[in-house]
C-alpha cells in the first residue's frame, strides 16, 4: 500500500472515529484532508473539515478527492449505520443500474466492495484503521475487572464457531451465546438493535432466572475487508449488552475498534461485565461438527 | 413404533392441531384420549377433552396419561408458544435441580429431546404428526398461483444451505433471503417475529424499492426431532411474510406442517406470494463454499 504522497484524505461519517483517525494521522506527521458528509459528520468536525458535502452530492466528492491527489483515502465513522448502501447510492451515478441491482441484491460485504472497487478504480487506494490508527484496536486478553469464566469461554467458542461458518454467507458480524445456545444472530439490523432482541425474549421468559446471561461475540466474517468493515464496538455496545443481562463481550483482538476504549471499560466494569479480546489467529482449526450433539 | 394397543394420547396445547390430530387418529379406527391444558388449549377443544389440566399440575398430568395405559402419546399445539420450556417446567417436579438447569442452558431441540425422554421414561413412546396425521404435512411442490422465478430459486438454495450449516447450532429453524443476501435469521423469538423484524428494517431502508423481496425459508435442523418439534406454517405466517414484502415461502416437503392448508393457499394467492414444498431428500449434498464470492 504507498502511503507516502499526498494527503490522507477521510471520508468522515458519524461518531469520533474520523476524529481520531486524523488525530492519528496528522500525530506521524503525514497530511490529512477530512470531507464530512453533510448530516452524518459531527457538527464540530463539519467545522474543522476541509470540505463539506452531501452524501449525495457525488460529483462533488469526486472532485474534492481528485483535486487533493490523496496517496489514500479512508471511510471512517458511521457509514454502516445508516446503512453502506447509502454510501453506494453516493457512487451510484458512475455505475450503470443492472450493476447496481445486482450490487443491492448482495450482502453488505459486496456493497462496499462495490464502493473500494469505485475509488481504486479511480486511482485511489482504500485503507483504514489498521493502516492509520492500530492503536484503536481491541487488545488480545481480558480488559475488565471481571474475567469469563468456563461457561463463558464455552459460549465464546460456540459463538466463534457459529460465525465463522456463517461467513460464507455474509449475514452478521455478531452473535448472542448463552451456554451452548444461541439466542440471537445479527442481520443487517447492527448490534445494537440485536442485543435490544434478546433484552425483549428475556423479559419475555418465564425462564429469566435460569437462562440468564450469555456473551456477545462480535467478531469479522472470514474474507471481510477491515478497511472498510471493521467490527466495532464501544460504550454504547456495553450498555445495550449489560441491558441485554449479558455475562460479556468477546472481541477479536486486532481486529475490532474499539471507541473510546478507557469508558468501554470503564462500563464494563460498572455494569460487572467482562471485555476480552481473542486472538483470532491463535485458534486451531476447530471443527463444527464437534459441537453437534 | 408400537402404536396398536391402548388409545393414542393427545397432550393438547393452543390452535387448531389437536383437534385435527384427534380427529385424523379417530377417522383410523383408533381409541383417543385429550388431555388439554388450560390457558393453552382451544376453549372448545377443552369441553370435549377427556381432562383438562393445568401445565404446571404434573401430578395430574401423569395420573392420566397413567390411567389411560396409552399406546402412544403425541404433543400437538402451541407447545412452543409459550415456549417448550413451559412444558419441560411441567416436568421439571421430576428431575433434579442440576439436571434442569444444564438442559435450560441448551436449545430448544434438548428441551424437546428431555420431555420426550420423560415421557418413554414412563413407559409411553411418542408418536408425531408424521405417524398419526401425515396429510397435515406440505405437499411437494408449488402449492400457489405463483411459482418462485430464478431469483427466489437461488434464495430457497441459499437459505436451505444456511439452515443447513447452522444445523449444529440449535438456533432457528427459518431465515429470509433476497437474492444472496440473507435478512434475517431465526432465534428463540419464532418466525412471526423474524418476519416482523425483516418488515420494520425493510421500512427503514432507503432501499426499499431496489432490495424488496425476498423468501421465507423454513426446514427442520438436521436431527430434529419432528415428533414434538415440526416447523409448522400457516395462514397467519403467510400474512406476517406478505407485510414483510416477501416474494414467498419454501418448506420442506413431508417435514412441515400446514396449519389449515386450503386457507394457507388463499391467503398465498391473494397477496401474491408463492409456496413451494421443497423434497429435501432429493437434493444433492451441495457445498456451502459454493457459495463464497
Amino acid at each position: 500500500m504507498t502511503v507516502d504522497r499526498g494527503p490522507i484524505a477521510i471520508l468522515a461519517g458519524a461518531g469520533q472515529l474520523p476524529e481520531l483517525m486524523a488525530d492519528r494521522v496528522r500525530r506521524t506527521g503525514r497530511d490529512c484532508r477530512v470531507l464530512a458528509f453533510r448530516g452524518f459528520a459531527d457538527a464540530a468536525l463539519r467545522k474543522k473539515a476541509d470540505a463539506v458535502v452531501d452524501l449525495l452530492d457525488v460529483k462533488r466528492a469526486l472532485a474534492c478527492l481528485q483535486a487533493w491527489r490523496p496517496s489514500a483515502v479512508t471511510l471512517a465513522g458511521g457509514l454502516r449505520r445508516p446503512r453502506p448502501s447509502a454510501v453506494l447510492n453516493a457512487f451510484s451515478a458512475f455505475r450503470n443500474r443492472e450493476e447496481l441491482s445486482d450490487l443491492m441484491g448482495r450482502g453488505d460485504d459486496q456493497l462496499l466492495r462495490g464502493v473500494v472497487r469505485l475509488l481504486e478504480e479511480k486511482g485511489m487506494p482504500v485503507v483504514g484503521v489498521l493502516d492509520l490508527a492500530p492503536d484503536l484496536l481491541a487488545p488480545a486478553g481480558v480488559q475488565s475487572a471481571r474475567a469469563p469464566d468456563a461457561r463463558d469461554r464455552s459460549a465464546i467458542e460456540t459463538g466463534l464457531r457459529l460465525l465463522r461458518d456463517l461467513s460464507p454467507y455474509d449475514v452478521g458480524q455478531a452473535a448472542v451465546v448463552a451456554g451452548e445456545r444461541v439466542l440471537a444472530i445479527e442481520g443487517p439490523e447492527g448490534t445494537d438493535r440485536m442485543l435490544a432482541r434478546v433484552r425483549a425474549a428475556g423479559r419475555a421468559s418465564m425462564w429469566r432466572r435460569t437462562a440468564a446471561g450469555g456473551v456477545l461475540v462480535k467478531v469479522p466474517k472470514e474474507g471481510q475487508d477491515l478497511r472498510v468493515d471493521l467490527p466495532a464496538i464501544g460504550p454504547r455496545t456495553v450498555a445495550w449488552a449489560a441491558k441485554a443481562g449479558l455475562d460479556g463481550i468477546a472481541v477479536a483482538s486486532g481486529r475490532t475498534l474499539i471507541v473510546d476504549r478507557d469508558e468501554t471499560v470503564r462500563v464494563c466494569d460498572r455494569r460487572g461485565l467482562f471485555l476480552v479480546g481473542i486472538d483470532l489467529a491463535s485458534l486451531e482449526p476447530s471443527s463444527a461438527q464437534d459441537h453437534a450433539a
